[in-house]
């Protein structure tokens, strides 16, 4: 805190207003703070209009329902591909196409409100707004000629399908996924250069192969000519980068002389080894230089965003602008209704740490942040059972009892079972013995949560973040249940249901994974690839863009050419259906069912030509199909889904291992969170122990046991941070980033999308 | 430099000597100093006796002639595996036995000169020291079993040559090879968990697999059941982790229903994508840890040694201890007789910047480093033609071409000739007029070479740092001496050797490459690629550890049960050999090669493992003819080999490259390279002219051109600093390290071998 003076009188007394000309803040007031603080704490970028009348739009635009909307929009315009030609359930075509219409008015209806809500000339100086506007209008055109030449019976391609999945990319809160394609196209110019000098290499190892072999009369093993056709040896060693058909493509040259084997270990050497090492560190580096400057850019917005809420709710108190306590409330309240009285008061305590009533620019500002700590209150609260029974409760034996399940024995021992379990589980189930042993599990499992609920209290054995015991409740509660309906089924008729008969067994499975839990080395790497879950889902979402694109073009280029037959007597089994395909290692392979003639079917071939293996059978079983040209599809869906995609998945996995080891050896603690703690402790035992655990009592409706009375008698209020655990990559940067940053910089963002530069004193509805 | 006094008395005058007891300084002191220096330049720790005679044999011991002999003996160590049973050319058992035990002796002879360098008790602590010994005296025990037992004609193990790749790291000049092995080691506890966590996740996977898969009947492609038995389940989900059984592994499943595949897809996701990530992220972070912590340690042992070396040739001078310039220069004469006059004058210059004509501790310690940077002296010179033939040289025409060749189209001229070259030699050389063109080429390189040479001075253009110039003119020469031999055989005779044809081609492509360096993007890449090479040859010796120990395992397990045969006729090349292998994918994939009969095919085969693709069928194999635990060797080959070594192996490459990154961001320019830019223009233009060249003309015989008039009317001197291209990843990061400690600091080394702690004056001859 800057501010020189002390002692300054009562906060409401001498108030003077300078901007807003009222000294009540007005509704508008609140809504437009209020707006402009989500904002910040949930990263929006959106620059709207700041009329009363577009800030009421605008936080209806955010509100959850509609989001959730969208996405299942989103879904359902995805999901049209299973029922559309090629389908997995054909419906007709007027079906498809009037859901699809539908969901086109849906998009088109949020993109008229989002228009409403931003100025015009931001709206169209927007590439997504435009990218929106052009899909929706491609589909529609699309859908007309479609219609049309359907109804006169003429065969045509639904190429529009191929944008449905940059809706994803391109609607507002895509935000996470436009920043991972921001991060490739950055990428793009270091990894092209690389993949030049790549592809030089691999043309002279080729030239030099044709030489060296081609005139030697070698066979493949299938007896054609090897490396006689320089194209067909350039695929050839692109393969062999990929080592899906590693040592097969050496052998003839192997069997002939071993000296050739000196010329694909330097070529694996080179290509394998070096290149494809220089291409993970240039897409790890080009990741980490982009994701500093990302997060840069957003504390920065995020800054400026608190600075214009402190604006609107500014108020002169004694020569300085301050937000006061009442007006802060509110805004807390309106921001962030879910948090409590009692947690709002400490961070109103951590804000105001001098006592003065109000909080200047630089305390303000810290709110976003202070917001984004997930702070869980606690409060020792006794059993419900010794407020009912309490003399059975407190009896010796019940002490003795609780004491057990508390001892480290009683972990040990049901580990003990889980692994007993684990080796019943492997044994023939057919066995009566067998099976009738898993009802003494069940029992045991059962017995164990019960007894672990005598000791904890209900609310606290279930809370937020006790993920193992809702996980254990869950497996168990289920797996009782699935396993009645078994046995009640079998007993009535004999006849075991296959589906929920997997269902036992996948829930029996996933009991054991509980004896990780217990060991603490086991637990950090758990809880460190749990952390990282939110953030792969972007990479999940990202995959089933480029899946998605690949999946529609390979299906109007190959569908229905492979076949595969259910029936293991049919004759064209041999080849899929397809002659050309006699003979070939795509058909000796079993591979019919690796096709494109539904979605579900190209997503799984994808898939597998992700994990690369074999990858060369299925692009020469396509290219044989059709033409060889068709190789192209498939070493283009390598470059990018293995060369960058899968490379850029394993720099986050690197980078966030690296967050989390450094965060392991510093126990980054920022002044933020220490504050918070220090602060922690006073609260719970001193002086707030009056007014806020009455609050809390109150209103915090959640916690009401009926019973006032015990509740009251020992209030031990404590607050825990629970952030540590919830902490990404990009928190952390962030965080990291802002101890860097002065706190008195409240500079404009240099963003392009930057709006108006009469910070600070933004006139209020100037547009 | 922290002296305060800035006028002090002529160097040589008021000269008081504290240590030595003379005020001259004796050959034993300058052979000590620098031992101690020359120690610091490559970074030896080597704690030797500092008696005279122990420091005169400490330099015979780093003669570099008994360095060479040392390898040369532990190559032929090696080697002999191609010479024993299994051979590939079989040698009696007394010649190899012979040849062994010279080795045996010359490496016996080498630690004993170790042992009469360094004080007894460091010897026997030293655990390197004690597992040379145990290796060449179990290598005895077992010659002379070996030798008794084939006398007495029983078959017997030759176990000892597992322990002969062990001297390759357990020798003094193995150092690097031990960092890398230490770096192993210390990652092996965190991968050890993580290998943990992800086994139970495989376990739990083949359980789930066992239970929804074991009871439908399903089967192979091959007709196998399909999924029945549980360790043949964990076996099979290992090998999909290495992506090798990709999409077979599932097809079974696949075809009987899609759902499956969700299975396989959570496992490969879970399995091959994030655990394996995490394991390089383990091996990555530690390596960047450890890396650290070995760089401060050698930079503490350096300024250490340099402080010693440093307290060996102190004088008192003005109440300070000083090297005068005579000791100093002395010092580097002997340390470095490589360094010509001039570069000394130079590093003197920076030394004693402020011409006190001595130098304190803190100039002293630096030399270390000054003497590492590499420094080219540049003159220019007028080409010789022009004073054999001034007129002609100087004449219009001549100009004019220098002015040709000289320009960017010279270049890209030659860039096109290269490109149609390209095209020429893919095309088929039977052709008359193409086998003719390819002599038009070479004329066009000869001239071009010519040419250069015309404009260039030819020392310069054939210098020590130009790389290219250096490629160019072997390949063209030697491509033009292969093809001339080529013809004159095809003239003479009709007949041409194949080899010669073999080497004609891969000079002709190799020629290709040189378009890359005309590219300056291609450029910086390749330089890189270039600068990490020699610690890639670290690398490689590792490698040639692990895979020796794998070979001579895997020979004495697998030799002789797979046969090769040459003959296409010959009926049991079907099944190799062994009729167990019929009808395997070992056999029908042809792999009768793969085998371990000898040393070179085992290498073969192990290179072929660690690229993994088709490695279940090699272990399938070599588990079908021996016993399914074969299969033990595999996993551990892989486990050791792709997830430890590989990953380490793509940890440096990362890192390397980070390093070059930032480098050409920050243009990293330590202090000291700056100081001597500024002192060179100095050098090259004021100060040193008079005497700094003179000397050079009389000294530096390499650069005598026997016409002093010529060459001393225009002495242009000019200094280059060459070290950036140079840097390794190590020296880098020992300089950032520099920079981070206190000049001042000379504080001990607190390594486990550091020696007496008696610094600063340590008593001469002590021991």
């Amino acid at each position: 805190m800057s501010e020189p003076e002390k002692n300054i009188p009562e906060a409401s007394a001498g108030k003077q207003v300078l901007n807003g000309g009222t000294a009540a803040k007005t509704k508008e007031d609140f809504d437009l703070a209020a707006v402009y603080v989500s904002d910040a704490l949930y990263n929006r970028n959106i620059y709207f209009d700041t009329s009363p009348q577009a800030v009421r739009l605008y936080l209806l635009y955010n509100h959850w329902a509609f989001k959730v909307l969208l996405y299942v929009f989103i879904t359902v315009n995805l999901c049209l591909a299973i029922f559309e030609d090629p389908a997995v359930f054909p419906l007709p075509t007027w079906a498809t196409m009037l859901v699809e219409l539908l969901c086109v008015l849906v998009f088109t209806f949020r993109i008229v409100h989002y228009a409403k809500v931003i100025p015009r000339d931001k709206f169209w100086k927007d590439p997504k707004n435009i990218c929106i506007i052009v899909i929706l209008m491609l589909t529609l055109v699309d859908m007309i000629i479609y219609g049309a030449l359907k109804a006169a019976n003429c065969s045509i391609v639904r190429w529009s399908r191929v944008l449905r999945p940059l809706l994803l990319v391109n609607v507002t809160e895509g935000r996470q996924l436009r920043r991972a394609f921001r991060s490739i196209r950055n990428a793009l110019p270091q990894i092209f250069y690389v993949f030049l000098l790549f592809m030089f290499s691999l043309l002279m190892f080729s030239l030099m192969a044709l030489k060296l072999l081609g005139k030697r009369n070698l066979k493949t093993a299938a007896g054609l000519p090897y490396f006689t056709n320089y194209l067909e040896i350039v695929f050839e060693l692109y393969v062999l980068v990929t080592t899906a058909n590693s040592p097969d493509v050496m052998m003839p040259a192997y069997n002939s002389s071993t000296v050739f084997t000196i010329f694909f270990i330097v070529y694996i050497l080179i290509n394998t080894y070096i290149f494809m090492s220089v291409f993970l560190a240039v897409v790890y580096n080009n990741y980490k230089k982009y994701l500093k400057e990302e997060v840069r850019q957003l504390v920065r917005a995020k800054r400026h965003k608190m600075a214009r809420a402190f604006a609107v709710l500014q108020e002169e108190e004694g020569g300085q602008s301050v937000v006061t306590q009442a007006n802060w409330n509110q805004l807390v309240r309106q921001v962030r209704p879910d948090v409590s009285n009692a947690h709002r008061e400490l961070l109103w305590h951590v804000c105001d740490d001098k006592k003065h009533g109000f909080v200047g620019k630089v305390a303000f500002v810290q709110l976003a942040d202070l917001l984004n700590i997930e702070v869980i209150t606690l409060k020792s609260r006794p059993h419900p059972l010794q407020s009912l029974v309490p003399k059975i409760y407190q009896s010796a034996p019940s002490r003795l009892l609780c004491r057990l399940v508390q001892h480290r024995g009683f972990v040990i021992a049901f580990d003990l079972i889980i692994l007993v379990n684990a080796v019943f589980i492997g044994l023939d189930e057919e066995n009566p013995m067998i099976s009738n042993s898993e009802w003494v599990f069940l029992t045991l499992y059962v017995l164990e949560i019960l007894l672990k609920l005598y000791v904890c209290e209900p609310r606290a054995f279930f809370s937020r973040h006790s993920f193992w015991n809702w996980f254990d409740t869950i497996i168990v509660v289920s797996a009782l249940i699935a396993t009645i309906i078994n046995s009640a089924l079998k007993s009535s008729g004999g006849y075991t249901s296959r589906q929920i008969l997997d269902i036992v067994f996948i829930l029996r499975v996933l009991r054991l994974i509980r004896v990780v839990d217990s060991i603490q080395r086991f637990r950090t790497i758990i809880n460190t690839l749990i952390r990282i879950g939110p953030a792969i889902l972007t990479f999940g979402q990202l995959i089933i863009v480029v899946f998605y694109i690949f999946a529609m073009v390979g299906m109007e280029l190959f569908k229905h050419k492979v076949k595969f037959y259910e029936d293991h007597n049919e004759p064209s089994k041999l080849y899929c259906g397809n002659p050309l395909l006699n003979n070939t290692a795509f058909a000796q392979l079993n591979y019919c069912k690796n096709n494109f003639n539904n979605v579900v079917s190209s997503f799984i071939l994808l898939v597998e030509l992700t994990v690369v293996n074999q990858w060369h059978v299925l692009s020469d079983g396509f290219a044989t199909i059709t033409h060889v040209s068709a190789r192209i599809f498939f070493v283009l869906f390598h470059i990018l889904v293995v060369i960058i995609i899968v490379n850029i998945f394993v720099a986050f996995v690197l980078e966030a291992f690296f967050v989390e080891y450094s965060m392991d050896k510093n126990d980054l603690q920022t002044s933020l969170e220490k504050k918070i703690e220090e602060l922690e402790l006073a609260v719970a035992q001193e002086k707030l122990e009056d007014n806020l655990v009455n609050n809390m009592e109150t209103i915090d409706n959640d916690l009401g046991t009926g019973q006032p009375s015990t509740t009251a008698k020992l209030p031990n209020l404590m607050f825990k941070i629970a952030s540590k655990r919830y902490r990404t990559v990009d928190a952390l940067l962030q965080r990291m980033f802002e101890e860097d940053l002065d706190p008195e910089d409240f500079a404009e963002t240099d963003e392009p999308e930057a709006q108006t530069r009469s910070f600070p004193n933004p006139g209020f509805g100037s547009t």
